[in-house]
């Protein structure tokens, strides 16, 4: 237990890097914009010189991505619409960057979810869902104790879901689908239905009851999908911590007795949760992406 | 090779029963309607008596069952609505009735989609999903290699939809959600709808444009949840061909894109598949259920 190593939460407008072994046991950090692939994956082989050396580095990043590690592509993003970035080998170049050590590679939310696996809020699962809600909407996970990939990795945010137009004419804000699950529910997507900033609306505006709504019917549809054992749901629109309350009846309400598990039925409270790591799910799944790399934490 | 198993299809309205190795040594097959436990079970334990011995059954089961191996109830079917089969020890009664021989057991579209991954359309994938559209919807798979159980197991039938009541007044069949996917989309709603069978609608029936677009709403959702490498798509309403071009045009129109992969945008007439086993996919992943006892396929 006594190699460093080293997590980048690659994200869309910023960069958080570290040094360290686990939550309680972070040496060094570092957060910096994310400009060009060249200054900022720079910026993070800059850090780890002067913090490590690591034993391996793990990458959650924002994407598309390849996590598949028989890919030819594997620790590229692929085909993000971030000027710039499309089809940047950042594992590869990070790597290079640091004499070639091992990498991890995943979504941001994989990465999440396997840190919250690992000292969070998912500890002895098997099968389990992380969604951010924030900006943008992302899922991951594990299932039978894996990471999903499949064709490319999960992208929960863009679930079509019910939406009533005389109870809510906001057409969504997605690009590509508009009114899908983040269309619906992101944080843009609250502050242009409302017309201000989702952290500025009261207690007790309609906004939330609306959120709450959109959120369930996504739990709903995930439960049925994949059976998780727990959803853990991080992000910022999740710090309006009177969201929880209202996604769990309304979860309940929606599935209406039909997943029969003590789970939902009578103990809804430890199985909608906020992440136990908190902010720092990111990095420290990223931590673990690079430690996993190394050693073997299969179910 | 030379040992031979037996597979149990166990639905609401019929048992299949069969004794084999695989497609193409099925030894014996016999088919019975599903009346009380102990009458229909007993009639399966007879079958493979006079045609086994079987090294393991396989049991392949509508549900909800239990299909956790740690579980004190595994291999009941649980709260099913059918009357006199709650609780009931359907892979115990059927074991204990052949001299305790290992049973494997899940839930029916699991059981189909292991089939199809050992001998049908599912070969060498380690992610894909098995859908059943018939008097009811649902659907399994593997994950990663591993069949999805997590809190219970999947219930892909019920997920939530967007239905526009101008376009469609119809609120669906469901007793538990209405218009969920089942509720809008299975054989009966089909029915309901129109005032006809649904195998007596004509080609050019509005019908099948509206039924393919609830298949492709499903489809897009389990794709952004789960990615899966192929869709296998079965089941009684399945057998009207002329779905698939339709789903497979609204999937792509649906994902706008979205998912960057060449397995959707240029290759969907191989991505969204009818099962390679036909009407077989039950009973012989039934077969491949009690031969994952003994041997060990996991990827």
């Amino acid at each position: 237990m006594t190699q460093l190593y080293g997590g980048i939460e690659a994200g869309g407008t910023k960069f958080v890097c570290a040094v360290g072994r686990g939550p309680d046991d972070i040496q060094a950090e570092r957060r910096f914009a994310t400009t060009t692939p060249g200054e900022t994956i720079g910026q993070a082989i800059d850090f780890f010189r002067e913090h490590g050396p690591v034993t391996a580095v793990g990458i959650a990043s924002f994407g598309p991505v390849d996590p598949n590690p028989r890919s030819a592509t594997f620790g590229y993003i692929t085909t993000t619409p971030k000027p710039g970035w499309g089809n940047t080998n950042l594992g590869g170049m990070v790597s290079e960057g640091l004499d070639g050590i091992p990498f991890g590679f995943d979504t941001d939310v994989n990465g999440a979810a396997l840190g919250e696996w690992r000292w969070g809020a998912a500890q002895g699962l098997d099968t389990f869902i992380y969604l951010t809600i924030g900006t943008g909407i992302g899922g991951g996970g594990l299932v039978n104790g894996r990471l999903p990939h499949g064709l490319i990795h999960p992208e929960m945010g863009h679930i079509r879901l019910p939406r009533d137009p005389q109870v809510d004419p906001y057409t969504g804000h997605c690009p590509y689908h508009g009114d899908c699950f983040e269309g619906l529910a992101c944080g843009p997507a609250i502050g242009e239905r409302w017309g201000q900033a989702a952290d500025r609306l009261a207690d007790d505006h309609p906004a939330w009851d609306l959120e709450a709504h959109y959120l369930a019917l996504a739990l709903v549809n995930f439960i049925c999908t994949l059976s998780p054992q727990r959803i853990i749901m991080g992000g910022g629109v999740m710090e309006q911590k009177r969201l929880f309350p209202l996604v769990r009846q309304k979860v309940q309400g929606l599935l209406n007795g039909y997943v029969q598990s003590p789970k939902i039925l009578q103990e809804i409270d430890s199985y909608i949760v906020p992440p136990g790591l908190g902010a720092y799910a990111g990095v420290l799944g990223a931590i673990a992406l690079g430690q996993q790399v190394v050693r073997n934490y299969e179910l």
